[in-house]
């Protein structure tokens, strides 16, 4: 592995043993000594100071040096080319860019036009893929229920636009899940199935959460209610909302998973997101982990 | 100590022993072995480079690593709610939170629900508390003038809007003060003056100059000239601005404070901020170490 | 040498010493022992993402921490005088302060006002100096060319407004260099010869690139053609753009270097920038070792 761009294809193997590396960071907390005197960089062309932070700290409890390079300020604004920008960092040796972009995979074409000296780790790309979230979610799953097999999972939400459920049901369905349920309005499901083949698809969400073990809620971007494509607030809440009542139609100890920031009162009722059945604090806890083992595997030389 | 928010009530014995702390970092300078692998957040919701720049410099020396979280690009401005940034923060495991905001007891709200493994520190509330200033200042003094019982101190400026002023007159007081002397126009002195019990209260900055020991001149926000609140620049300087002339009205040795930044021709005489008796540059110098051992006491285990 | 402030007069003994040293760090990547326990902060008045980044990645290679100083959210913002920020930033103990500004000679000002422990590090001042700049051009040149003695040196571009072609010939002249050409349309020569004396000036490119060695192409400002000083793109390429063609009219191993980022099509063809004669990732690459030979020199206690 040089680069991480997709979970997509990525066999089970490989990311048993990611999950497996984000156990023993989770453990062991810090390791300084692993990326000591490394250089990563965060190159983020859409605004995540979470996501950004996460990967910041991850960085350093393995030693690294993190740049943070400000776009707003940098000279892209001035119209230099982003190959120019790519080489340049490269110049500078660096040993991982971090990306986050708004335009589908726009890391695999810097991954591509990279030196053999750097790694791509992509941090978000459209609405394309979000590796690390997918990783983060699967080990959060793996934490409580261990075998993916058995497990019906539901992903409710903005799926058309999501890069979230797309690496998660990457993830999922490499480690052998076979139940994958997706629900959310017409509007929001995905356009082509074909994409999400495997994956049962419903706009009902109550019917979707039978027996369900592990429910992931999605954000919904406001910007598409003003858009008209949703209902407002309420009544996507009344529709697709995530509460207490609905909660019980899943499992007793279903698990309840959102990638944050919360919409509360829209896509999830305050006291399931405080309740005992989220998992949604564990799943910011294993984002530092998760991104540890990922940069060390990246960046360091494999062990057999 | 867990969290340090505010001055007042902090009983003297642990105001000296920072301060004495303090004294020990500013001998020796650093002392990287003491925070390794911890990390410390500036969640700084006002801005404030210097006293940001300040903090930061002193977990460094501490060996901390540092995350300036930038709140202009943050969820929040997504719309998370300030309580869901605080647990995603906990989550990733920081250990400390250094918090500025302009409204009145916000950190406190932070510590009230926060997890039992972060430390708030406060680096300035709104008009409430401002304590590393109040202990900066209060090492200031004490290194020329040892015993602050025997001391006549003046804070003159917007006593009723500033932080300084109250975490200053909460540590002098702690340390033994009690001739504390408040001066400001009518508009800018307390509302209720029971706040500031047992110090006196005045509109004659001539008079409460007399023998004095230590005069503190406080920043005037030009906002509040704007309001009408003061009169404008050069009058304001003629009744309440620091000059030679008024300095002489002082002890011959007085030491003149000011937390910066420095409105020259308002509230101090340039000649003052740069002459002999000026300890402004003192304070900047202690606000590092002072940092260096509140963060050393909330984030190491207590020595006996 | 206590600052770096521009490369004029200094002896060419001194530059060589820094380009030697900055060899000894390109081969050994990073020495981070020896700038432990220091801090530098970077002091940029004008944005340059790139510049400060070679900066950061240098003072961390050599151990140093690192502190952005954001001017957008300073104090300056709040009228505090530069003076005050300088002694603000001197009385926390720095070691150096990385200077931006648009103004010529603010570095020299600030060194002037400075203390004895602070090192004022030029970054590019107006249109009077970027030394670091002209030390990495010197080094990327020598690494192919060994002795400028008898290199004929082309500088094409906006020169009158360019402090890294001032820089530039500062250092090729102090290395011997004779054979200097500056070429610019008449609206963007030197005011004044003199400044450049010993340099040919013409406003012919074909005529100045015949035999030369080295062409250094500046980047052109799109404000100045907004400003109807230039012909517009197309015309300006036409006139003074480095293509192929052109290119051949130097000597079949001369050297392209730019100080970036790039404008393709405007000053410089893209089969050029990305040719084989093309050392302008060099340049990038010969920037952090450059930036910490500087640091290193000012910042150690010099060894016979």
């Amino acid at each position: 592995m040089r680069h991480l761009l997709t979970l997509e294809n990525m066999p089970r193997a490989e990311i048993t043993r990611l999950l497996d590396r984000a156990e023993a960071f989770r453990a062991r907390g810090e390791q300084r000594a692993l990326l000591a005197g490394r250089t990563v960089l965060n190159l983020f062309f859409e605004n995540s100071t979470r996501t950004r932070t996460s990967f910041e700290i991850a960085a350093r409890r393995l030693g690294a040096d993190v740049i943070n390079f400000d776009l707003s300020r940098s000279s892209t604004a001035k119209g230099e080319s982003l190959l120019d920008t790519l080489h340049t960092l490269e110049a500078m040796k660096l040993d991982a860019l971090i990306v986050r972009h708004n335009e589908n995979r726009m890391p695999d074409w810097l991954a591509e036009h990279a030196n053999s000296m750097v790694s791509v780790i992509n941090a978000g790309d459209g609405s394309r893929a979000h590796p690390t979230q997918g990783l983060l979610d699967a080990l959060t799953i793996r934490q409580r229920r261990g075998d993916f097999e058995n497990l019906a999972i539901v992903i409710c939400g903005d799926i058309r636009h999501s890069r979230v459920a797309r690496s998660d049901v990457h993830a999922f369905t490499a480690l052998g899940a076979h139940d994958i349920r997706l629900c959310a309005p017409r509007a929001l499901l995905p356009e082509d199935a074909n994409e999400f083949s495997g994956c049962a698809i419903t706009e009902d969400f109550d019917a979707a959460l039978e027996s369900a073990d592990v429910v992931i809620m999605l954000r919904i971007q406001k910007e598409r209610m003003a858009a008209a494509l949703l209902p407002a607030d309420s009544d996507y809440f009344a529709q697709y909302g995530l509460d207490l009542r609905r909660l019980a139609l899943a499992k007793p100890d279903a698990q309840v998973l959102h990638p944050g920031p919360l919409n509360r009162g829209v896509e999830i009722a305050g006291e399931v997101a405080d309740g005992s059945q989220s998992r949604i604090l564990d799943q910011v806890a294993n984002g530092v982990p998760v991104r540890m083992a990922v940069m060390a595997e990246l960046l360091t030389p494999s062990s057999p």
